[in-house]
Formats: structure tokens, sequence, C-alpha cells
């Protein structure tokens, strides 16, 4: 599989096994309650239950255990504003490689204290996409370690692909399957999965209106790269990846806006409905359905909670 | 099963059978942070995602399938600071029963909604247990419906000893199986279900400083019934029953008691790591594991996580 080009189905299938021995099968709730607030038949697929809290954990594992042993000894590095680069290290841990997480200035302390917990070595940059990227060229070319983009490097998009991959399995048919939006790596590997078993699925994306690069792009026809991210939701304000968006394009996903007030309703909801904690970014896929209620009416509707790493220390009283 | 003797082991299967169709078998969850933590290895039987959130609804139910048709028809009553009114409300909805709550002023409003939800009449009376009493004994003889004492009925605590009875089940053999302790209920019949399957498994409990009625009963070697309840855990505030007290002493069931800075820290704990939604009440087990190390050490731990119907509006921003 070539850096540059997607996924394609048999990925998704190879990173399942691969990542099999390390990964959990997470669980699918449902609610009564949620159900009949939202009138649909809602499946919610538990990825705050996944290994570090979230799916990033596939994505990132999948990419570790692809390298070869030679590449695997040089070690790995990332950039992230959090849960790629904790679950890059808990990747590398697994394969006992060392792992190099390059994070923003005002990320989210909880998750830094997980990257460290997980063995990896943090570097500090500005917290922006150019100087994330340069800090993560420049430890690639000194230390020889292969670089994992959080959301453009295909072994990870592949990996982000089964969680909709075993929630198919787990829910049956959907009609609708429905993902946060960031940078595009669960997004891309989701609309791969399910073309790739359930052709009449539509695979739809939750953005906050604060970060809606995804959706100003397929609006333009063309990737927006200039916004400027400003919402609760921090695992997704990143901006969407050149192959990211092709493969939004090429599955036709359409994107759906949601504000901040109505992701935290959402998370409130998930909370207190069924008894798990989802971090604000998960909590877009429902705050969506409850916005475009006629989108979804009657439906069979299967929504990644993509991860529980919640900030307890700024949400708590 | 008389209204005053206390239910046997096999009162208690009966109630497993009885409530097999209407209730949820939850789930045992385990987290290696948490091991690390407290040095030993936790089994969190995880009550929350019992029906209406709590264990509760075992003990409701297990009351309201004994009854009679003709004493089902009367309906039940009982008083209830929150989770088991909304229990028995749910377990009235289930055989199609009216179902009268007596609720004490200044009950956390995310309990009374859930009650009323359920279908259920509820009745304000002024915060005392004598308050609660006299008005439930008023409806049961205006309405000849069948009081449902929220743990004293040995219905109820026979029903609540079968979340014990699954988790040993589904975690093997365990060296300490620990519950929160208010009224006396969930340890009573936790005391009741251990002693018939694993003779060598101790039962302790956990209660907070401020409503330690049972500790102190214990320790005096007398029910001690005029403390006056002052903690964070809204569950745990209840006196501990007569009948309650009697199996306490009968199981040699040791209280633990923590503060409600240990609880709310082990309630973070439980949301960060387990991510799954805990109320304070439940997290008194984790919160006395983490006080008194020393009593767990090394030793295989199932911890009742009673409930997950924390206050939301009360604990976050």
């Amino acid at each position: 599989m070539s850096q540059t080009s997607p996924p394609i189905f048999a990925d998704i299938l190879a990173a399942a096994a691969r990542i099999a021995p390390h990964a959990h099968v997470t669980p699918v709730l449902r609610s009564r309650s949620l159900d009949e607030l939202a009138g649909a038949h809602l499946h919610f697929k538990c990825e705050n239950f996944q290994r570090m809290g979230a799916f990033k954990f596939r994505g990132a594992c999948n990419a570790v255990w692809s390298l070869s042993d030679a590449e695997a000894a040089a070690g790995v590095v990332t950039h992230s504003s959090g849960n790629h680069g904790a679950a890059l290290a808990l990747a590398a841990h697994t394969r006992g490689i060392a792992a190099h997480v390059v994070v923003p200035a005002g990320a989210v302390a909880v998750k830094i204290a997980a990257i460290k917990a997980y063995g990896a070595t943090v570097h500090e940059c500005a917290p922006t996409m150019a100087a994330r990227d340069a800090m993560a060229a420049e430890l690639q070319t000194k230390l020889g370690a292969r670089l994992v983009h959080p959301f453009t490097d295909p072994a990870v998009i592949a990996g982000q692909g089964t969680a909709a991959l075993e929630l198919l399995k787990q829910a049956g048919e959907l009609d609708i399957v429905l993902t946060p939006v960031g940078g595009g790596g669960l997004i891309g590997g989701t609309a791969i999965a399910v073309a790739g078993i359930a052709v009449d699925t539509h695979v739809l994306g939750a953005e906050p209106e604060g970060a809606a690069d995804a959706y100003e792009s397929l609006r333009r026809g063309e990737r927006v790269t200039d916004l400027k991210a400003d919402t609760v939701s921090d695992g997704l304000r990143g901006v969407i990846g050149e192959i990211n968006f092709d493969l939004l394009r090429a599955h036709r996903v359409e994107v759906l806006l949601v504000s901040d007030a109505e992701t935290l309703a959402a998370m409130r909801l998930i909370w207190s409905r069924l008894k798990i904690l989802a971090e604000p970014s998960a909590a877009t896929a429902l705050a969506a359905v409850l916005r475009h209620r006629e989108r979804f009416a009657g439906r069979r509707v299967g929504l990644i909670v993509s991860g529980g790493n919640a900030d307890l220390e700024q949400l708590l009283r």
C-alpha cells in the first residue's frame, strides 16, 4: 500500500486482522429514551471503550504493525492535539518500539498525560498546523523514525475503518452510518468500509460549525484550509486532509453541521441516558441527528462514539 | 416469604429467575490503570447499566412480580429519595399496575423526573424518615396498595442480592465483594448471595462518614437511628433497617468509612478510566478500596457500581 493512494476495502479487512490481538471489539449500545427523543433507531458504537479511550488506537495500531521489523526499529513520530498521539504511543508500546509525539501548546492536559503514560516522548510546538508539520518532519529526519500522520496515512485510515466494519456486523443492516469529522481519517475509513459491505447504507459526517472545513470544502468543490478552528470539540479542529477530501467526494459523503451548544447538550444526553463518558467530539454525531431530525426519522442509524477522553477538570465543577 | 423474616439464598435464586425477563444482566468491567492504582484486581459490576440506571430495579422488580394478581391489582406504594422510587415505577410499569411514590422535598430532580416518566404518581413530603413513613402508610391505607419498602422488604433484599449472584458467576472467585451501604438492602442481599455460593468470600460495605449509621450501629452493637445524614452520596442517606442490621451482624459484614472528597475523587476515576457514569453513592466502594488499601492489596475484589443517575446539572459547569 503506497503512502499516497487511499486504502481499499481489502486494506480494512487486513487491518481488522492485524489489530485484532491488540484492540478491543467495542460494544454497541442502544437506548429506548434516546430512540424516542430522536424518532430513529440509534446504535451507538462505543469507541470510548477502545484502548486509550478512542477509535484512534485502531489506526495507529494498524500503522505500527504494518511496518517491517527494520522500519519499526527506528520508531515512529507524529503530531496530534491529543488522541492520536496517545494512540500511537500505546500502539508503539504494544510493539516495543519508540514513539515521539509533537503536541501543540494548549492541548488537553489529560491527553498529554496519557501520551507520556504510554511511554512516548512529548515535543511541544506552536499551535499551528505548519509548526506541527515542521517539527514532526525535523524529528523524522533526525531520528529516521516513520511519520504516522494522524489522518492522511493510508494505514491509519484503513485502521479507523475497522470500527464501522464491526458496527455493521454487530448492528445488522443500517440505513445510515454517522461519524464525527475532523481531519477525515475516521469518516474516510468508514466510507470505504461501508461501501464494501453495505452499498445501500449512507455515510454522513458531523462537523462543528466552528471547524467547518470539510463542509465548506464539499460546498465549494475544493479543499478549504484557511479556516480558523474555534470549537469545544477539541478532537475535530484539524483541517480535512487531501486524501480524506478525495474519499468524501468519491463516496458522496455528506457533512452536517452542529453548534457547540448542540454538541454539549448531546454529550449530556449520552452521559445521562447511556451512562457512558463521551468527549465533546464524540457527541457531534448525536447532535447532528437531533438537529437534522428529518434526515434520520424512522431510520436505523449507526453513530460512532469516537472517544471518551473528556477533560473532566474543565467540565466538572 | 413473610414480610418480617429475612430472605434466604433460595429466595435470591428465585428472584433471579423472576426478574430475568425484565432486568438486564449487567457487564463486569476491568481497568489496568485502576488495578495498578489500587494494587488489587478490581471487578466493577456495572449496575449503572441496569434498567433505570441502578441496581434498585432488581429489588423493585422482584417485589412487584412476587405479588399475586389480586394484590397487584391494587398497585404499589413506596417512599424513596430517588432510585427506588424510579425502580418501583418502572417495575410496576412492566406489570401494568399503578405505582405511588412518596418523595422527600429536596430530592435530586433528575430522579423525580424519572419516576414521573415511568408513569408513577409522585407525592411530595417533608424530608424526614417519619414524614416519609407516615405519608406512605396513609396512601397504603387509602388505596389498599402494597407498600414496597426501599430496603427492609424481604423481596427487595432478595432482588438486590441477584447482582452479586451474577457478579460471582461473571468474575469467578473473588476474595472480597464490596457494596455501598445506605438502608442496607444491597449489602444485605449481597451477604446472603455470597454466603450461598462463595463461603470464603468476605462482604464489606462502604459508607459515607456523613451517614455512618451502619458503621456506628455495628460499633455500638445496637442500631443507631438518630444520626443526621450529610453527604454528597444522596442514595446512602437512609438509616440502616432493622432486618438489614441483623443481616450485617449475622454475616459478619464489616463497614468501611469514606469521606465525600474521597467519594468524588473515586467517581472521577471511574468516569475517566472506565468511561462510565457512576453516581456519587456508587463510587463509595472504589473510594473505600483506595482509602483502606492494605485491606485489598493483591486481592480479587468485586465492587458493585450501584447506579449511574448522577445529577449532571449539579456536577457539570
